[in-house]
């Protein structure tokens, strides 16, 4: 310990851990510790590349908040957010599919009943999503929660608007409704467009310098939570999007795509008449039931 | 991109990078994320701990301000610190060693005359520090600035104190002076203790679920610049410390311990009397020239 050199710290932090309680923390920290050690050797990364990757996680911190989280884009963009989705959720080749959750999801957005408008004023198309979800039996699961959420027209989620005076966002575009008894359920938002990961930050930064496009190709976000299965987080993408081959955060997937039918002015599926177009979207989900690994 | 799976992603990572205009940067973010995603993979990283690490980061994030680095603190207790140092600061025995900088540096210290007390008031035993600074040929340098920073007698550094009304905080047992033309310095302080880094956020609760002591041996900050040298960050140590064994950010160095003497009652160095016990310390540091690499 008197006289650690760049050879010998790995093995000096490691064995200062062996008083560890946790057998999974040891085996993480350790894991961490000998890739953190490793690249930083093997790049030869100097003192002044060290001092930026300070700055540049103070400024990850300083930008994140309630409603902004840096460190998942971070993640995302790294490609670390789809590596733990996908290794955590490999099921039968009938479940829906998972991917990232994305920086954007916050806890207690409003609750809806089915049919209700979640868009609340954001900004878009008008867009009328149905579906079920299902087991992967086949049976419907009634009382499934969803947690939706989606960007404007813009490009825009509700919690990246400038807040109140007390810091609270208008949800927008964003909600939560159950299943019915039969598995159904259905809504009615905006359409889904692409958008840009926020760039206004040191995220946005590190892309740009990399040469990195900020474009996601446009979709719904879920989160589906039923008693007895997996929770599903997953996105549904539209098939005519120009983006699908460069997400920025490596997100899509081919069984996500769908086709989101465009319509032009007339009844809507509420029965409320429209002067322009508008699209609807109808989408099952199957849930694996717990504890059912691939 | 449609199919990507735990195993194609970090493929499509590196891919995506490949307009990168910089070969550097290239290179320091493919060797990240292959060590990222390989950390990640070998440990099978739950989405649990995956949502644990970021809220990590994110409190890491919220303590880190202009006088507390807990990001600094967290690659300190990772052993990153001191690999960076070592790997970048290879250099003839006889010159000093170099160690970590650590989390309580802060720029803009105030400037002192050799002879000046920097302690302002900071709680502790006097203690008179000389030497001088050489060039490895042996020639004194002239004209180098000296930053020093330590602890006080209850563990805190100026800048862990509570800021006043304006956000600023009194620097005390800091400050910045310059060598003589024959390359001495002198400056009287208070005597460095050992103190535990800081336990209140979340880098020390890591450290106490790792079952690792956060107390680092006593010692005293130097970062000394000169005109043709490479700046030198290092400490000095005390020789009758119970924790060089056991530094929780890997910084001790033989080489960088020397004795600290203790004085009896009386006459100090500088002709004021003391009625308690004070104590002196005397050490030389050695400069490489810029460029010449061991």
């Amino acid at each position: 310990m008197r006289n650690i050199n760049h050879e010998t710290v790995t093995q000096a932090v490691l064995a200062s851990m062996s008083n560890c309680a946790s057998e999974r923390l040891l085996s993480v920290m350790k894991g961490l510790v000998q890739h953190l050690h490793a690249f930083a050797s093997e790049v030869k990364l100097t003192e002044d590349e060290w001092f930026n990757a300070i700055q540049f996680l103070t400024e990850v911190g300083a930008m994140t908040n309630d409603n902004r989280q840096e460190f998942v884009l971070l993640s995302d963009t790294l490609g670390l957010s789809m590596l733990v989705t996908a290794q955590n959720n490999r099921k039968p080749a009938a479940c829906t599919e998972a991917t990232v959750l994305g920086p954007f999801y916050v806890a207690g957005a409003p609750e809806f009943d089915n049919g209700d408008d979640i868009s609340n004023g954001a900004p878009g198309v008008p867009c009328f999503v149905s579906g079920t979800v299902r087991g992967l039996s086949g049976g419907p699961v009634a009382g499934a929660s969803l947690d939706i959420w989606q960007s404007d027209e813009d490009g825009f989620y509700d919690v990246q608007k400038v807040p109140d005076a007390l810091g609270d966002v208008t949800h927008r575009a964003r909600g939560r409704l159950h299943t019915r008894a039969d598995g159904s359920f259905n809504f009615r938002s905006i359409l889904a467009e692409p958008y840009s990961v926020p760039h206004d930050g040191p995220v946005g930064r590190m892309l740009a310098t990399l040469g990195r496009p900020p474009w996601r190709p446009a979709h719904l976000h879920f989160w589906i939570r039923a008693q007895g299965y997996e929770p599903l987080i997953t996105h549904v993408f539209r098939n005519d999007d120009p983006y699908l081959d460069s997400d920025p955060v490596f997100g899509v997937r081919s069984t996500l795509i769908t086709d989101w039918i465009k319509h032009g002015a007339g009844v809507m599926p509420d029965g409320s008449v429209s002067t322009t177009e508008f699209y609807t979207l109808d989408y099952d989900f199957v849930l694996n039931p717990l504890g059912n690994m691939a």
